[in-house]
């Protein structure tokens, strides 16, 4: 069979390459978005999984919206309001999936950041979306630019990532935030607030969702995965409660529901008295994975090349002069250190300048300072 | 923001409707179509179970495929040649939408047979595909306007559930499906054969799949969920290494990859020494089921209502005189039983002979008989 056409303007995932040659034992990987598994809570998890063989119910189908125990829980711990609710999806990535197919059609505008994360642009392709994009300051998206957007584009929706931005790491302003909520009001504007890493924050204080400013104008995404496992598959949705029903909706067609053994594994995992302090750890740990590779980086790095300091995430993004970063992502490969090159967290037709993307949260402190000493080298000769 | 205009084509689950009714402790459900959760082997999984817990790496990101030792394991289980390969999706259901996804653009033909499974239109209506049906015989479709369909229609795809169709519970004959294959081949059409209810034949001999008469022209979705648990959400799709390719493009975006842990734990449950034994027991005790809520029927249904008796599967299809059936099943509430009319089986556009779908794997004996009296007594009321 011919393939959809949606999907051939959807190109190969460099990233997936990239992880693919980043398996080679000599290769230290800074290009994927892996949490360590070192830090995965299991013991945490043991009481529940002990518990699930005697739930004969949680092995039988269930309900598409999620595990009810699970969306009670939820919908307290972010205390949403009666008119909202919360909905279970196979990690957020489904949530992001289901909300490009319930509300997109073929040429519907929305707005992302650029550089954007690039499993939303492979959604919003794939319901072949029009993407059109603004560009990020150190405090968020460019404000003029994003109200000119909406002026003149009129998008359905705005996809965002105020927490821990990937690629860059950028953490919004409580004043960009305000506005960004505001102006999703004034143009009648769905804001689409993914949130994977926002509990990743090891300095500064914790800001509020852009989404409390504008509650009845946006959409939720959260992630279990960089805080307890990604293996779940288990990630939520929150928002008005008619907004969730299109979704739900698309989810029965999707997968009837996700997995309710890895949903009541993760409600016993947030209830358990000691996650909070596992929080905790997995804080100061990626904190001094970042302080290692920063100060790394800070010291080793040739002329024009720049840093964003971050406050929290899992990704330094590293500002380059003007050079083909793709190039040179695979000169760093055949160096022995996997990155990701910045055209890929952009649009096929936006400019990109040149960066790389470099995590810090799966490897260790020697590791990283060794990846350094070769992108450093490999840097210095390639910008010659 | 305005939902797409994929989700507006497609009407509200009626079954579900009926579904949530029959929670009702007053109403005996033969509506569903679960297994009984009695029979899920939780005493199979506890090993693997407790396992999980020490196997960190079922915990962090997969493989968007699956894990591979469960497919290695399905490789050597269902024979496939090397040219051929497994994936593993969030439940057979997802598989199904992962095709519609990656092949059908809006307007392309889909064929399947009428009645058929409700999913399977709701992912084909998503996709917008049109499509078209071949009536059933009690071998399969009628093979003489199967071929007259794929002459004129040029279907991209047959979908088919050719073991105890959902919702007739027919099974195709040996020489339905050899001819099936051969139209496939000659008319260079899909084979998307569902295969969910395969294991549970409880007589007669067990026959090829279709597809292993057209092996490089066909897709086969596999379930775990009537043999092992539909909670889990675990299925797999086979077929040519490249004819998967583009359902793993797709499901990168969909859910990134389907639940570890889960993958692991389905692992362990089928290679447990005793799970074919298992199979065995619920085979036994889904044939009772049948046995009973065919007898009880046969006894006391009004002349004009027919039955056809099956070999294996999860439901019965109750042939009525011309009536509204949607309105029947209503009435059938109110006297304490859950049926599911023919309609909601059938395209929109398509004529619906009058029938009920009867499921009998989730009640017992007791309940079965008790649900007969009311279905007769409400038939003879309704029909007169």
């Amino acid at each position: 069979m011919e393939i959809a056409h949606s999907l051939q303007q959807t190109r190969s995932s460099y990233i997936r390459e990239i992880l693919s040659a980043a398996t080679d034992k000599n290769v230290i990987s800074l290009a994927g978005g892996l949490p360590d598994e070192q830090t995965f809570p299991i013991a945490l998890m043991q009481p529940m999984l002990e518990k699930l063989a005697h739930m004969p119910e949680i092995f039988q189908y269930g309900a598409t919206a999620g595990y009810q125990p699970l969306i009670n829980y939820l919908h307290e711990l972010y205390q949403l309001p009666d008119t909202h609710t919360a909905m279970i999806c196979t990690g957020s990535q489904q949530g992001l999936d289901l909300i490009a197919r319930a509300y997109f059609n073929p040429q519907d505008t929305i707005a992302m950041e650029a550089p954007s994360y690039l499993g939303a642009m492979q959604v919003f392709n794939l319901v072949q979306a029009n993407i059109v994009t603004v560009p990020q300051t150190e405090d968020g998206p460019d404000i003029a630019l994003l109200e000119q957007c909406f002026q003149q584009q009129q998008p359905k929706a705005f996809y965002a990532v105020p927490d821990f931005h990937n690629p860059t790491g950028v953490c919004w302003s409580l004043s960009v935030r305000q506005q960004v909520a505001a102006l999703c009001c004034q143009y009648n504007v769905v804001l689409i607030e993914d949130a994977p890493y926002r509990e990743l924050r090891f300095s500064g204080e914790a800001l509020p969702l852009v989404s409390d400013f504008c509650p009845n104008h946006s959409i939720v995404l959260r992630s279990f995965s960089k805080i307890a496992s990604p293996g779940l598959r288990i990630g939520v949705v929150t928002g008005k409660r008619g907004d969730l029903e299109p979704l739900i909706k698309v989810k029965q067609g999707a997968d009837l529901h996700s997995s309710v053994p890895m949903q009541a594994l993760l409600l016993g995992l947030l209830q358990h008295p000691d996650f909070e302090q596992h929080i905790q750890r997995i804080r100061h740990l990626y904190q001094s994975r970042y302080d290692c590779l920063y100060t790394a980086l800070s010291q080793q790095l040739p002329q024009g090349c720049h840093l964003k300091p971050i406050n929290g995430g899992m990704f330094i993004w590293l500002s380059l002069p003007d050079c083909d970063t793709f190039a040179l992502a695979k000169t760093m490969l055949t160096k022995g250190v996997a990155v990701v090159p910045s055209p890929v967290f952009y649009p096929d037709a936006a400019p990109s300048p040149a960066a790389l993307r470099l995590n810090f949260t799966n490897a260790s402190p020697e590791e990283l300072t060794e990846a350094v000493n070769r992108l450093a080298d490999g840097l210095k000769a390639y910008l010659n």
